[in-house]
């Protein structure tokens, strides 16, 4: 689905310390950063890019969001990736 | 947003039962069906976009995803809306 060092995994650290990670790859040089959660984490991956989005305002621009599932055993798991771009200003 | 009357509002049912008001949704003549969850709902919206499409298959097509927040006193709530439209065969 998406590469690797541009990707933040949600899980059980704080939307301040993911939004800081989000940050910090923009500052590596990348200009799109993926946000991917999958489960419960759904909600809190779009938490994350509103808090971004908050953050940078129209420093950032949404690419788009993709859905999907994986299975795991019988049960479907949903998956969310949000891709956002910086923007050059 | 989006109208009222094709957009299904996930809250504490089952998926299956979203499923199937997705159903008769598209059996009223509705071309394009939304899927709305807000706060922890947002991955159960997506379980229902991945049980919907499990179940019509080929039938749906996905028409878009996005992503936002509404204010409740101080708390930004995630909110996802899922525009699903079925295929004519």
């Amino acid at each position: 689905m998406a590469a690797e060092e541009n990707v933040i995994i949600i899980g059980k650290k704080s939307i301040a310390d993911y939004v800081l990670s989000a940050i910090l790859i923009f500052n590596e040089g990348y200009d799109e950063v993926v946000i991917r959660g999958q489960g419960p984490n759904v909600s809190k991956a779009v938490d994350v890019y509103n808090a971004l989005h908050n953050r940078l305002k129209d420093g950032i621009e949404l690419v788009g969001v993709t859905i999907d599932s994986i299975e795991r055993g019988r049960r479907l798991i949903p998956i969310i990736e949000i891709k956002v771009r910086r923007k050059i200003i």
